[in-house]
């Protein structure tokens, strides 16, 4: 069923949420945002793979990018959507359908914009970094992401949420010698070895740190383990992958050190790595947003793509309904008051 | 290709590790094995899945069962087989292909045994003792077991090895919540949860327990572990299977119990059990056995079926070519001399 632009942002959201999407499964959902947009004659629309690209052309002096990402985690028993009360809940409702919703709602009602507007609907964000659709538009089509400002409505409980932690995952893999299970004196057990490691994760304590006033907190977690070669068999290899989630005040490279320091004597092999964004509060295009849209600041702790506008020289910021402490949670949910925030405000900035 | 029964023991070893044959893909070698027997005219052949058991029926007031496993552990780099020297190299060339082909040689070429034989030859011995054809067998058909006296051809050096240890396994299963890794502090990593439970492992010391005069040793070890939803999500589960090898002193239920006190505060799952086997060499078969072939005696320490013959009320003992610590190892192994040794003391004494 096609996408209903002028539907109210909820049931555009529930529409939204109910196109299953996840990571590497966007076809779907991207086919039906793309025919929605190409509907609308005050848009041009561009599209590379599944991520998709609508722009204003007015002449404006000014240009913003507003940008989401399509793609969700896993499903967790969490679908089909459902509303209760005041709350929308059910799989991306806050990560990041209802931003999306946000998005595509001022996209077809708001044909004449007070500065142009390109809008970027993209894919795969929930997975390694390689697979990003708006890092592939950054590498191929950087010309499609310019602008002087740009919002990424992450999840931010309608506020603005400024700088984002970067990302660092590694393999830490510990070999061994197979033996039967009953002569296991025989062997070296690679499960074991791990001890260490798991011992380290558990007693982490996370560090917290200042930056324009705002408090970042890292985090390192073991996202996946495995191990074994069958029943009987002392295991000769095991692999624990972690999940680094560091402030922006460190570089990759300073965060591949600590992860060397705090890993000392064991193999790390980093699979997936994205830098952090400082908040750049000073910087004027995002003072004037944060300032119009009268939202309270704060740290962004999860990744997000801000830091790919960071790197292309485009200020950016997150601003998005929902409470990011629900993304990738089974009771994923975002208030309807968000929704309506978020649309709302957004759209007098654009129309005054 | 037909196997050849008259081949020498070392070709016929090699015939039968050159038939790949993992745990559950035993068709083809019980296929060939079936064929080869019913070739012969002295032994009544009857089948029970991937089971064979093959008898004479000369009347003698003794009976003894020969018996051997036809599956392996999967393949880790050890096949095709190889002869260096006086060595054997190969998947199961130890554990146990060495064993069967002496008791096929033994099928084919002592006809007129001075006491009847009872050849078993069966399916599934590597895996969990649900699926061991052995135990099927005595479940369903313990006529077909019925003897005096069994030998196991598990490897032992070409020396007898009585009793066997117990085995069990279980799972340790951690629960923890869900957070986007970014928000590690909202959720609780259940992997981290493990990190007492291979903190135990990494510890353990071995057992060792004297019965009979023979010296058992326990092993702890962990065979498997797992866990993991993304690499964006802090996991709500993970489990680690633990194989536990207990001395035939502790009976199954202590054997838990020990592991119940091992891992307080865990939730354990057993998944595999199988009883171990108390020497038993004091039972005038066994000896009688034993001084026959010249053979020095030996704990066992992995788990074999000797157990089931056991509860079954026929003595048993492990006497096979190979040395078990290359059991279920990439450079399996079993000695030339090992494979005549037990071919010549065992025909010697069938014929005798």
């Amino acid at each position: 069923m096609a996408l209903d632009l002028t539907a109210d942002v909820v049931d555009l959201t529930a529409a939204l949420v109910d196109l299953p999407s996840e990571s590497l499964h966007e076809q779907q959902i991207a086919d039906d945002v793309e025919a929605a947009l190409r509907a609308l004659p005050h848009l041009s629309v561009v599209r590379d793979g599944h991520s998709i690209v609508a722009r204003t052309d007015l002449g404006h002096a000014d240009r913003v990018v507003i940008a989401g990402h399509l793609d969700t985690v896993p499903v967790n028993g969490n679908l089909p959507s459902r509303l209760d009360g005041d709350v929308l809940h059910g799989l991306g409702t806050c990560d990041m359908k209802g931003g999306v919703a946000v998005a595509l709602k001022l996209a077809a009602s708001v044909p004449e914009p007070t500065r142009d507007v390109t809008y970027v609907f993209y894919e795969a964000e929930e997975i390694a970094a390689v697979h990003n659709g708006l890092g592939r538009l950054a590498r191929e089509h950087p010309e499609w992401l310019a602008g002087d400002f740009a919002i990424l409505m992450e999840p931010s409980r309608a506020g603005v949420e400024a700088g984002c932690q970067g990302t660092m995952r590694v393999d830490i893999s510990t070999r061994g010698e197979r033996a039967h299970t009953a002569r296991a004196w025989m062997g070296s057990n690679a499960i074991h070895a791990l001890s260490p490691v798991l011992a380290t994760l558990d007693a982490y304590v996370s560090r917290e740190v200042e930056i324009d006033g705002l408090t970042y907190r890292e985090g390192l977690n073991a996202v996946a383990i495995s191990g074994g070669v069958s029943g009987n068999v002392v295991p000769d290899a095991a692999t624990l992958t972690v999940n680094f989630r560091f402030a922006p005040d460190r570089s990759e490279e300073q965060a591949l050190a600590f992860l060397h320091e705090t890993f000392a004597g064991f193999d790390l092999v980093v699979t997936d790595s994205a830098p952090g964004a400082m908040p750049g509060l000073s910087r004027p295009a995002a003072a004037a947003f944060v300032e119009a849209v009268g939202a309270e600041v704060g740290p962004k702790f999860g990744w997000t793509d801000v830091a790919k506008f960071t790197l292309l020289g485009v200020p950016a910021v997150n601003y998005g309904p929902g409470d990011p402490i629900f993304a990738h949670k089974a009771d994923e949910q975002v208030p309807v008051a968000d929704l309506r925030s978020v649309e709302d405000r957004l759209r007098t900035w654009l129309t005054s």
